[in-house]
């Protein structure tokens, strides 16, 4: 019965993914999903690639949280449009939210889509957003297995961001043993390892985005 | 329908979760419950705790997952029995699956019986197990706003640890201002900062268990 429930949510879901999926290419957006843990450093990211890009980039932050618009006032300070979804409980963003949010925002294309889902590895992995690709982060207080103990999202994850390396020295962690982890999983996942704190190899990650957008939707103004 | 399936999912869950708590009670059974997003030091404080306990204490644990068995091979290097629960895929345990495995494992009262959940801020919070008490953790690394942000288990939990101390250093981190968060939510929640690595307070943790196994199962021998 339960299972039932989920498949159809799930395929209801698929639909209006696809539907947004078309919309993106029609209006030359480009959207990526960021999925971790909480704490692994996606509003960090999302803070210093924002500072890092022109001001007249055309960019929108959806960030997701079960409470608390605490990461939208953060976002918002760089000057780009951003809007809080609170779920409310529920453990993932889905299609509709997704929808709903960006034409109340009055968001059109071409231009850069981040969505910030929230803060778990399990459930926002089977919810299509109509992204051109899901971004897994994982840092590096988190232990090198986690994509052995959660399969789904580095299964599904484009890039694999091994972030706050900042802290390397100070844990036992190993990120070859992450990275031949996460490729246990999924053979072609990239794998960049940043500190947004430190900025190490914060190029790489802009870069990576670069490459992405220059793929998926070429008509935007290039933002580095 | 999908809340309507999931309100009958929770009932059911409680009824059988009553079961439990009856059969802890009348087996002399002290059961904690352990949540954390991944991550956060779990398995470790586990491994640290069961190091503590004189070889004779009548103890097991039950660990989840999504995949892997890697957790209970960790834990079982400290001669108590210990089982994996793999939920392949489900973001949280659930009493049924307690049932079962507790069953199968044989185990009976007077003991101590830990449960460590799957990694996940969001889904465990709302699935009572039967457990005397659920214990958040929260490490240094993952921003003082989470009880705000994930308040159900704040809500819910009996104790806070804030776990990885001796990484305060190196991150920026305010243990006051996570503390006064999680009471916001929750303004009887106790509080205890430790670090399984460094030892820090970590007797602080095996005196609040002590207590708490007095409270609710006195027959148990003092583990410490």
């Amino acid at each position: 019965m339960r299972e039932a429930v989920e498949k159809k949510v799930l395929s209801e879901n698929d639909r209006l993914a696809a539907a947004l999926r078309r919309r993106f290419h029609d209006e030359n957006i480009l959207c990526v999903n960021l999925i971790s843990s909480p704490g692994s450093g996606k509003t960090m990211l999302l803070e210093k690639t924002l500072a890092a890009f022109p001001k007249d980039t055309s960019v929108v932050v959806l960030t997701g949280d079960i409470q608390t618009d605490n990461d939208a006032k953060r976002l918002a300070r760089y000057g780009f449009p951003v809007r809080q979804i609170v779920t409310g409980g529920t453990c993932h963003l889905d299609a509709r939210m997704i929808e709903r949010h960006l034409n109340e925002i009055g968001f059109q294309g071409p231009g850069i889509l981040f969505i910030e889902n929230v803060g778990n590895l399990v459930c926002p992995s089977s919810y299509d957003l109509g992204e051109a690709a899901k971004i897994v982060l994982l840092s590096v207080t988190e232990g090198e297995d986690k994509p052995l103990k959660y399969p789904g999202i580095f299964h599904r994850a484009s890039l694999m961001l091994l972030t706050k390396t900042d802290l390397l020295p100070h844990v036992d962690f190993d990120p070859a043993l992450a990275h031949e982890n996460a490729r246990k999983i999924h053979p072609e996942i990239e794998f960049i390892a940043i500190s947004a704190r430190s900025g190490e190899n914060f190029s790489q990650w802009l870069k990576w985005l670069d490459v992405l957008r220059e793929k998926v939707c070429p008509q935007i103004t290039a933002a580095n």
